[in-house]
């Protein structure tokens, strides 16, 4: 928020220097003001001379602060799908024509490749890369002043002129409009980290599966310290896939927490709509950064075992190749698999 | 489900003429099988002696005519829309200097137009109508057989080239790749109805209470028959804001059924997740379309009382123009509203 | 809404035969009233000539009729969750010392028994059907009239007894005052449906993974011509399984719409939070009764392997005992399984 | 948590005395092990050399903390939710006879009294307070060991009696087995929030619609400094009702992801569903404290402006009376309005 202010200071013609100053805000004085800009306006104003805030209002400074911790979010999110998408990429390769059991609702159906699975969430994790690079472009500056009007800002500069400035010293885009009310910048960026969660989670849940010892056919890589149990001391716990999987539990609800508050934005600002998006749209931006780190993780150190594929495969062929009528080798019936390995690699190589 | 077995039994070489056959499927047949496809296909195969559905799973069928019930929805949407849109344009116009009192947190607070609420409404209009003109376009068949390898259909026909035809046909496009369990598709369709009523709903929730009788500003147009009330012969209801309204109180959790059933699309085929799709995206489609609908109709017949606007800003024109340290005349102090509202006009005609 | 119309006019003193009609109601008349009573009086005053309705408002008739709808939910849902419980009380007694691996996030843990498994799917659907029981002794009759006062009914009635008789007649009961706007006699309705899917879809979910293939654990019943694929004649998918874990990933959501209602219920009759039950009521109500069928049918039909199970243990007892430091007999080392399985039973017992 | 190491301890044996040490947590050991408690415990061997933790696992310490910290807020939300029905039967028996016009989707319907009004809210928050009497009453310890069989406790103690007596140490119920995978406890603590919230939010959104200017039939009280504008130096915004309206908002979202995680509470310890619960869980417990005692503040300080509804009341007494064929006196068509909110004043009387 301090960053906005200094932003719209320079607008007005002040060159602020707080240098790493960090006002302390008292929690009262938030919750009287209900946000947290009034008291910081406060603290600012006994600190420097120049002129403040004029012509912005809390909802200005608010926006604007959380689309920059947005932006944030979504280059590191951006930075870490991209690792992911680069070790799926290295595991669609590899494991190609790495056979394996196809299974729907939970049964055994035809064989398919490992590296079709991959090539799979690779898909999602580019269509998620895709998606944010537009969120990224079209982060807007809020700007509108007491009721969307910038008529306070107008008795001192050319309003719109002033905004597109002030979104310009931000790094953010001037929409041409305030959008005090007009939620979608914020559903956008909420759309687009549950679409990552969701990709993500679906990742996640099939490595669980794939990773029970039943089944054994992926192992998440053994990190020192990891995956401990406070009880049995042989245990090696999925740590990061059910982190993961616990992520796209929560990021549902959390975005339609967003979408119900914009179909809420009444008046020139809400009575509580606008209040109730702050804790949803932190706790999807946390639960994104996080979830996307700890995917990086999990897809790096991911342990493959394509001989227990292979063998299971081999062992259970005859249901796996039921479909054709029977057979012994589940790698004679793969259909399309391996070339559509090949288009999505070829996506990704593109996408680079 | 029917058009997506004929266009696959024409992939296959077969001209199917079904007339306006339409089989009866036993529901209890239906509950056996988990879905409605395996019936219906045994229906066709009882009545035509051609070959059908060879190579194609249930999924193949369900997906790829939930995508053009979804365009068909998409198309009705986008048809009202354009009707709002231009009824919003209109009021934006007529309405550019009709003074208002801004509202913020219920109370008073800047003076703003009328246009320039029309124009915000305007604008979730016309980004939504942008946003599903782009998911139109993307409508993807499903096409991947029992594991997404199209490995039956791979012994007939050559699968790709299959799929692309399929998808032809169906006038769908072919995403390189079955979707079976990369459910980006239904929430991008989903997403951009959600956002849809997140527009309409809050341009009713406002219309609500411009239209409260205290405060009188604005009125649904009167329709014989129309809001009528079981026991109070005087009274009309303003029906369409109401149920506009109480569908985006909706959308927000459907949307987020969706998603969530994209985050567990496990396997090759979902143990549940996929199943629950289907009613969150029924309600969804339904609800989008008889809201915008329902919109189109409030916002052409919409009465805007400007007098009673402008009178209620004269007289508290005292709060209003408290930011400016006091005066007489609302319309003296309107900041940047009316080239805001010029702005949007501009771009509502770029676009038609 | 005829039987509650009936109810009342017996307390407005007339006796209406109706016989086996139904009234037609026009779509287009019930979206211009914005609910179906309007519609529905005017037939019922069409057809006959006794006072009927007066003093009841719209809400009145819905609610009540939404309220025996309910009731009938729920004695269908407790009735299958009887045959539930009796069947899991069954295979808790029968298994009450069959061992099996104990699994934590997805890992071996130590050991346990299936009986204790049973028995804590039992204890949620006995604490579901208290609490259904709960509900269903107090599911309250609507009547309030246009604004919640009786004012109409006051005047032909003693508006009091007259609600108390009204309920009487339905088998409702009159909770002192109306609840128009005071919805947690829908949200009570609500949260027990969705606690009966979660008791229900956690049961599911585990089935689901133990009786996979790899795992082998368990089997639904074979039933000739369910849980067939389109493509793969050999295939016996997990159907009843696959359907009640659907639904209970849906219920919380549609709980959620419920509460978001009742937080919206304002002024003396909602501006469409009202109408934003409905659907997700009804959606609601679906679900739970078709999923306690299924669950009734999918445990008593229930096959579980033991000898698989013991197998598996016996295979991986040093994991499975390595918490104690190793060994070889996984009986040896389930601590108070079966004394939890004795208690839960015994509750099961005194519950009938 | 320590309060629970603290209280096994003594079970078994040992009194540990950690004065008001607070150990220091590194977040990438607790991200490592997937929850705090492996760190704890490791924390607090290193510290004492008695024997703690031994036979419990990290869930039984957390979800036992998370009911430790859910008596906290249900006692501190219920003694809110005391005030706010205090300052409401207040409110209902000055008002009693408060004549008001009563409005149905936003428009006049019959007379009303404010009495009536404050007497609804009352019903609801009275029926929340008996739900968190209950739930206050059965909040369990959890107590299972590694898979809820006891196995290791049971080396060294007799499991069930040790279980009863860590319930008593904290003042917590022993519910006869492990509810490890069984998430009731979590869902009814969820819900009766939920319903709090419910309760005080329609109170809050009532209160904001007839604060609003036009309206003018109550103020929040006011308080130096609160519900100031960063702009607007006259500004004072209805602070307390637009937070505890935007409670209201988020809360359904968060009780359903407690029943979403319920529902997929997996295996013995499930692969994500648990980890999910805590955010929504701490979300929930933060916003019902905090939305109650602002509710309570706003409750005892409200301003209700009888003579402004009484004259409007009169104003439009020909609407009011439209239903009983006209009239001039809103009072005299009251019907049971005054004899329901004397209904519920005798409730509260003798629920204190």
């Amino acid at each position: 928020m301090l960053q906005v202010e200094v932003a719209w200071a320079r607008v007005l013609g002040t060159s602020l220097s707080l240098g790493d100053w960090v006002p302390s805000l008292d929690p009262v004085e938030v919750e009287a003001a209900g946000n947290p800009v009034l008291p910081l306006v406060s603290a600012l104003r006994a600190r420097v001379s120049d002129p403040v805030h004029t012509g912005l209002t809390s909802q200005d400074v608010l926006d604007s602060a959380l689309m920059l911790l947005a932006r944030g979010v979504v280059e590191r999110v951006s930075a870490d799908l991209g690792r992911v998408a680069d070790a799926l990429a290295g595991l669609a390769e590899e494991h190609r024509s790495s056979v394996m059991a196809g299974r729907t609702l939970t049964q055994y159906a035809v064989p398919i490749t490992f590296g079709l699975k991959a090539a799979r969430w690779l898909v999602g994790v580019l269509d998620a890369l895709e998606e944010l690079e537009v969120v990224s472009r079209n982060l807007p500056v809020q700007c509108g002043g007491a009721a969307g009007t910038l008529s306070r800002a107008a008795s001192v500069v050319d309003p719109v002129a002033a905004a597109s400035a002030f979104a310009g010293h931000l790094g953010l885009v001037w929409p041409g409009m305030p959008w005090h009310t007009y939620r979608a910048p914020v559903t956008r960026v909420g759309d687009a980290l549950v679409r990552v969660c969701d990709a993500l989670g679906v990742m996640a849940a099939d490595l669980l599966t794939l990773g029970r010892p039943e089944i054994g056919e992926v192992s998440e890589g053994a990190v020192a310290g990891r995956g401990g149990s406070s009880t049995m001391p042989h245990k090696r716990n999925p740590v990061l896939s059910v982190l993961v999987n616990s992520a796209a539990l929560q990021t549902p609800q959390l975005g339609a927490q967003l979408h119900l508050c914009a179909a809420r934005a009444v008046d020139e600002r809400p009575d509580g709509a606008w209040h109730a998006e702050w804790p949803a749209l932190r706790s999807l931006l946390e639960l994104a950064v996080v979830a996307a780190s700890q995917a990086a993780e999990l897809v790096e150190g991911l342990e493959v075992h394509a001989d227990v594929m292979a063998r299971r495969a081999a062992g259970v062929a005859g249901e796996l190749l039921a479909e054709r009528g029977g057979g012994t080798d589940p790698a004679s019936y793969l259909g399309a698999a391996e070339s559509f390995v090949d288009e999505v690699l070829k996506r990704w190589r593109d996408d680079r």
